[in-house]
């Protein structure tokens, strides 16, 4: 199953392909595309190369730690996420390791290295999804999150399943149109909300 | 020039690619590709498919706009980034549109999205260079970006400039080895700080 975005202008494969199923295969992820995409996510860019990305990551077959990580989800989560033969949680890291000092951007440079993990996955095949429904303080405790170090999102990520055979409402779910907003309407030219001139024709 | 990153594991050539680079090319982008950079944007995910993202375009040529963002940025970006053909500023919407409660994901969902136009521009065959250093207040007053809504970072964007042609210390910055920490740092298994069974060997 595919659900392309439906574009106005030419985008990269890579990019066009990637989209968030509830409905994974029960097919294990191998290890070295795993190690993969860590390494995808790993040469992401960050304010002052701080890097402040961590991840924590709960395979299926390591059936203790994916309970514990399966536990912090909310119960809409868990329906479909259980199925999943990875989970995962980003963490971020609030302080600069330089100087200690408040990193402005510690949860954008996370969004940064998930995002390009996920173009990674999506040249291997992979599909993720990511939650922020959550307990966050519940993973803190679950897995011995310090502080200084905040839970971001957990992440559901593996083989595309068949969608045809999920329950409702999640099989009404993986088939539903991809949606995003006009490009009117998040770039501006000079001025807010003044559309750019790039989009005038 | 190329700085691809120095992997320890496979990953896709439009993510080994990306860098940042300081030395712009005195060349247009074309619109046409400037569009496709927001089209991969605007197909990043996000919580909610709240989509927080907001871009702030100025390309040289409207210079007075141009000008006004370069104006924001600290006098070290300046020295650069005043060579770029395209600065622009990306910005947050900071609650949801749908209940106006705080989006705890917005600042990451914005990262998500930068990163996925990144992808398109390294497939495009242009680089950007993210900065933190600039007066986010000032950028607001500039560019009229009102309450709800926060600047996020600027950015620079075009073709690759003659590294050679760069005067120290940007010269020497440009051909600087890309580093990063180990995987071991920021990958764990089922407990903070302990190494994950994937990276065992």
């Amino acid at each position: 199953m595919e659900k392309p975005a439906v574009i106005t202008y030419p985008i990269h494969d890579l990019v066009r392909r990637r989209w968030s199923p509830v409905g994974f295969a029960d097919r294990p992820v191998e290890r070295e595309k795993l190690l993969s995409l860590f390494e995808a996510a790993r040469w992401a860019a960050s304010s002052f190369n701080e890097q402040p990305w961590r991840f924590i990551v709960c395979p299926k077959n390591d059936a203790e730690a994916y309970g514990r990580l399966l536990g912090c989800l909310v119960p809409q989560n868990v329906a479909w996420a259980q199925h999943a033969p990875v989970l995962m949680l980003t963490v971020a890291k609030l302080r600069f390791s330089h100087n200690d000092l408040p990193n402005r951007h510690a949860w954008h440079d996370v969004g940064q290295a998930i995002a390009t993990l996920l173009v990674q996955a999506t040249a291997l095949g992979l599909h993720a999804h990511q939650m922020a429904g959550f307990d966050a303080a519940r993973a803190r405790g679950a897995f011995g999150i310090p502080d200084g170090f905040e839970p971001v999102a957990a992440v559901a990520l593996g083989y595309l399943g068949d969608p045809q055979a999920l329950p409702e409402p999640l099989k009404e779910r993986e088939f539903r149109p991809r949606q995003r907003k006009p490009l009117n309407d998040m770039v501006f030219g000079g001025r807010w909300s003044a559309p750019s001139l790039l989009l005038g024709g």
